[in-house]
């Protein structure tokens, strides 16, 4: 879909770096980590809502949700995750073109330290803040990149 | 599980009425409906995070999204539907003992009219505000009820 961000996406982008694969899914590091971990999970494909989501790309999707949440618990240390697929932003357009991605938001009791940075989540047990934002220093968004693809490597 | 609200959810609880289920998942319209057909899709069974979910479970799950958002459409004219699966008021407690439930809310681009009450959705959008609520006059309440199940029954 010529003017899908999400189809435009490739492995080179460096904002939405890419964490691991399916053959019908795509995991990518979102930018705004004031949550550390929190993915992005889209389609290879271009569908626009989940009932559009054809059999095999449903049964995928299972397989990743274990694995992501197996290998963020294991490497970051949180307690759950929230998982939404809203899509919204597509619909500000007039004609809108939805492309299924899920945020999984992991969610922390204790607070986590990352490259000498401490990340809290002062609203565990709550629907997280969608306007608490923080980008991550260089290194240190290198560095998650690399624990969770060693994680998911392992898991 | 004893102390699980989800797992003492029986038919008679009016606070949140039936309206479909299948083997596995149970469909229920929620008291919030600032945003009209706002639904809550839980297990049967008291299972604990989405890796829990069996293959039986996942499968029927697609099914129950696809019937529900084409009967939500067709009734109340909704144009999309934010999915999510938070389960955070579970780790309010020491001891969590989270059940699976999915948060259905229908988005509407232009307002709804039910039982000459109007509601707007004034993020559209945008992620919906988990602040604002509104709990349905009996009558129109009951109608609506009424309209979503014989929607559901119809498709």
């Amino acid at each position: 879909m010529p003017d899908c961000p999400i189809c435009q996406w490739t492995p080179a982008n460096t904002e939405y770096p890419f964490l691991w694969e399916t053959p019908a899914w795509i995991v990518k590091l979102a930018p705004n980590q004031s949550l550390p971990g929190r993915c992005i999970v889209s389609t290879r494909r271009h569908v626009p809502d989940l009932p559009g989501l054809n059999i095999q790309e449903w049964a995928e999707l299972h397989g990743v949700i274990r694995k992501l949440e197996s290998a963020i618990r294991a490497s970051l240390g949180a307690e759950m995750f929230n998982w939404s697929c809203y899509l919204n932003h597509a619909y500000r357009e007039t004609r809108p073109e939805p492309h299924v991605h899920w945020w999984m938001v992991p969610r922390y009791r204790e607070p986590v330290t990352l490259g000498g940075l401490r990340f809290e989540d002062p609203y565990f047990g709550s629907p997280y803040d969608h306007d608490r934002w923080q980008r991550l220093p260089e290194q240190v968004w290198e560095d998650l990149i690399l624990l969770i693809q060693t994680a998911l490597a392992a898991d």
